[in-house]
């Protein structure tokens, strides 16, 4: 079996997954209990925040809030931030479902609701956004790395237009396939709020953080029992922030990113080598992308089609994001401005440091039978 | 180490850690994915929550959503069902953190709530339920079994009351404490919702669940991809909900509830035996008490002390519920009328069916000991 379909999820680390099951079974205390062993999780919690903190370059000031989901963050930098004054919020047309569909709903709050399009990578068009962008509006959110396309965002470039044209507005970025991939120093582009999903880079599902700049101002979501600082109450996922220590401790996103993008390199030219030269495809590349995601499209092919096909020689890819279980056509690709047959015959392909080069390579070698196998039999 | 605080949280089951571990390091592919392994893991949280909807005795049906905790749960049958048409909510004045912040969150938009009043074991007053409950109530949440004191709620005859005066209000349950430890088979009260928290009974911290009447008039708290039938959103926490099928395979309830009562017996009996009798003791027990949690007040000695003075001999234990991380007093103490002093020299001990007799007697001894030495020093 060969996963290359790294974006939807990442298998645990070992380090994380020994500490998910020592802090399962072994120190299990509820951190909020007043006694000695729930003060010593207490405490190894606030070192992962601060070690998280450390992997954003941003001074840790209980400014890191832990949520059951990067869903869940993001929700929270939404909802915790929107007030009955609010005018306007801007959103890149690349959002996932998470801030998208969080969007429609201050639409539906009546609040006016700007989608910037995104240019032929995926990334914002920074032009159309500086014309979006006033002094009436309250809330932006753009992601660092499109989940669709794996175009990176210029944020320090964003950051400065919204100092000019917008400067109270708060600002959101949605980390969630750009942490440990891409540099995460906050310091270039200091958003209000910045979004982290621990299974994206081999740490545990059901647990997202949230960076936020200034908690003060930051309403909670979910209430209860006041655990993180009142913002997101619920007992304290202790296992699974552990498990997201020992992730953070093994991630190295330099090291990845070298990693990651010879693994692109060679999984490019190994496809090109082997797929019939007669199939138009059409594959973003070239600067601006992260380097664990390739967007491809075999056009004339219908993308479903090939990956069942390849799931059944063992190689799991993506036809869009497996974040959204429901999906019609595709709404971040359409904005690029692909055709229907370029969205029909879309794939997408993303590694991680746990894909091997033979990975890389056999998995093209499959893809590329697929498709000149599928390509033979629709002609 | 002794612990006897397991209604704050509980050690991970054995099967339950092998699941966590397994579908996190081997399947731990995206179950919204759409090749085989996914699929194949979609179908594994279907079957897990068709086993939970055994142990409620309900028909699975697409009605059990799984979050990040019960307070999220809670949460998601509160405000996913809250319409500004609504006038009247009732809640019992026992209900734990997540509810009863919940509620006033509900005052704070306009909508009458009510508190009743407990009785003097710290479940609902049934004659002040039925004074409460009018035509105009459009929501009720008693909790199935207290966290404070174990009282457990008689759901089925509050479910006549409801019957009778506001047949149309919503039934929330928070079974938290009572899932595991008392029968919770909903056929014989008929919630709209009941919450589940994993942690509580030796599944996976991090991971709650909601039965749901019915679902189609449920709006969601959390925006995103649309999983949990559009209900929840968010990548599914597939490692936690095998682990928490795990600790479901390995639960009892029957045999929990007859364990339990037997260790409840031993250790009060061990404490009574050591404790210097000019200690005025106050020890909520008798009928109508879950088998696991025992609420016992030392008159004139501080329960923190006393709490301090046992984990310094190894004994955890708790001075209320280590579910808050912020404690002022004790609402449901006070509310059940008991004195200042009834209140501060408060302690909880909770068993779970990983204490051992042995845990218990030794227990009992340490908590004597500490109370005699406190009783002779503050004199």
């Amino acid at each position: 079996m060969i996963f290359l379909d790294n974006a939807s999820t990442t298998r645990l680390s070992g380090r994380a997954a020994e500490n998910l099951l020592h802090y399962s079974t072994t120190d299990f205390y509820n951190p909020s209990a007043s006694y000695y062993a729930g003060f010593q999780n207490a405490k190894q919690i606030m070192e992962t925040k601060a070690l998280l903190a450390k992997h954003l370059n941003v001074k840790f000031n209980n400014n890191i809030i832990f949520t059951g989901s990067a869903t869940e963050a993001t929700n929270l930098a939404i909802f915790g931030s929107v007030r009955t004054s609010w005018k306007k919020a801007v959103f890149s047309a690349g959002e996932h479902p998470s801030v998208y569909n969080s969007a429609l709903q201050l639409k539906a709050r009546g609040i006016e609701v700007v989608f910037v399009d995104l240019d032929k990578t995926g990334a914002i068009d920074l032009e159309k956004l500086e014309a979006a962008l006033d002094e009436d509006v309250n809330f932006i959110s753009i992601m660092h790395v499109s989940n669709e396309t794996g175009a990176v965002n210029n944020l320090e470039k964003i950051a400065e237009i919204k100092a000019k044209k917008c400067p109270k507005a708060l600002f959101h970025v949605d980390g969630v396939q750009a942490f440990g991939k891409v540099s995460t120093n906050l310091e270039t582009f200091k958003p209000d709020f910045y979004t982290i999903s621990a299974h994206k880079f081999h740490g545990p599902k059901g647990l997202g953080a949230l960076y936020v700049k200034n908690p003060a101002k930051l309403l909670p979501i979910i209430h209860g029992g006041g655990q993180e600082y009142n913002l997101r109450s619920g007992t304290e996922n202790l296992p699974a922030i552990m498990a997201l220590k020992g992730a953070l401790e093994e991630c190295d996103a330099w090291q990845n990113q070298k990693l990651l993008k010879t693994l692109c390199i060679y999984f490019k030219t190994e496809l090109k080598s082997r797929l019939n030269p007669e199939i138009p495809m059409k594959i973003l590349e070239g600067e601006g992308f992260a380097p664990h995601i390739i967007s491809i499209s075999f056009v004339g092919l219908k993308g479903q089609v090939l990956q069942n096909m390849c799931d059944q020689k063992g190689l799991m890819i993506s036809t869009g994001s497996a974040c959204s279980s429901k999906k019609m056509g595709n709404r971040v690709l359409e904005n690029i401005g692909y055709s229907k047959d370029e969205v029909l015959g879309n794939v997408r392909i993303s590694f991680s440091r746990y894909t091997s080069k033979e990975d890389a390579l056999e998995g093209a070698k499959i893809l590329a039978e697929c498709a000149n196998e599928l390509w033979r039999n629709t002609r």
